[in-house]
């Protein structure tokens, strides 16, 4: 069978983008090169930080990801992905501008929480991401409940994001991140913590950052590899 | 100062592409997403075996290459890389159809080899790398020798290559190509060894193989950060 082309709209950030390109791998069955998917990706670091555009009033980002979507759809993509949670906030009005389907990573998620049972859910991400409800308006669709860092816990979310990940920094504390995410779970009865940020899977890694999470790169992953016809390794 | 894009020729494997990625991210100074490089990626791997095509009369992997060099060229990239060793033979002709440079993995590490002042190096790379000698063209010029495998050695390394990292294979046996790396440097004098196929410096972290190596996947990595005009996190 002929397989897709994936389209990645990426630098949202680089290494997250890395991040989904290696998932995507990593997750299609293939026993020579050959066998893998065919994947563009623009890794656009011109487009403008999406929670600064959406809580203080920073540059527009949707011009810039719109260039990215429009080239990749030229390019021969038949789907699109955007590894970066709070980036989906503008999902409904790039879907509006391209033929080709934009995956929701954040449907994506609340779908694999739902397909494992989980009915309440621990939510790290952007300010950005949560004061939109992006994720809200997800999980309300599939009556998943989601609880939320308080103010204070927002910041220390935030620090780990931009000063740890984003700016490339392996020496960052993450013990604050790791207690938000033990209240989340002990205190106030989260079965799992969705990490919904997507630098957030790689502050887990690089900082050794203990919990049972759901990574929505991850879901992007697999459901960009089932939309492009590939196969799974394994099936979930 | 405005820094070039970069434009990556992938799919020569997927695995080592992304790793290419994610080495130009992680070197790249930067202190926010933005102020990382623009970098498009043609993961194309409709791009037939290049060792089957050099040696046993396979599909000929050209036409294809030179596909993504256009269409990376015709989206606005300023230079190109090719993250496979072996597709390097094609590299004189893939350059004369294109306006912007496609720099030389090769070259890069011959120099980077020059550098450490290492005069003699170990070479592992596909046997189609081997026998077009084309590693062998690029130390020359700048006199250094190379110690290749014997043709059972390379048996061994082609195995590690093709049915480890190309198939995926987490477990796949890493002794005999220690066994290889360690006669090299022990019993023939080699200072280093060059991990001259872009799925050996994968094996190396994959099947904790241990040596001095050069990696030419970084080599091109920093390359290609200089060449777009970006800050490298470390000169040397």
């Amino acid at each position: 069978m002929k397989t897709g082309t994936i389209g990645i709209i990426g630098g949202m950030g680089p290494l997250a983008t890395a991040d989904l390109f290696q998932k995507i791998i990593q997750n299609t069955r293939a026993s020579c090169d050959q066998e893998h998917l065919h994947i563009l990706i623009d890794n656009n670091t011109a487009i403008p930080d999406r929670t600064a555009a959406l809580l203080h009033g920073g540059a527009d980002p949707f011009p810039q990801m719109l260039e990215s979507a429009l080239r990749l759809e030229e390019d021969g993509a038949d789907c699109l992905l955007m590894p970066c949670n709070t980036a989906h906030y503008f999902h409904g009005q790039l879907q509006e501008r391209v033929h080709i389907p934009l995956l929701n990573m954040l449907e994506l998620t609340c779908q694999a929480l739902k397909r494992r049972g989980i009915t309440r859910a621990g939510l790290l991400a952007t300010t950005g991401t949560i004061e939109t409800g992006i994720y809200q308006r997800a999980a309300q669709k599939l009556q998943v409940e989601l609880l939320l860092p308080t103010p204070e816990e927002q910041t220390w979310v935030m620090d780990l994001i931009y000063q740890g990940v984003k700016a490339g920094d392996p020496n960052c504390d993450p013990k604050r991140v790791q207690c938000v995410i033990d209240r989340l779970l002990t205190q106030r009865g989260a079965q799992a913590v969705i990490l919904g940020c997507t630098e957030l899977p790689l502050a887990v890694q690089m900082y050794r950052i203990q919990a049972p999470c759901v990574d929505p790169t991850l879901e992007l992953a697999k459901g960009a590899i089932r939309q492009a016809g590939g196969v799974l390794c394994r099936q979930d």
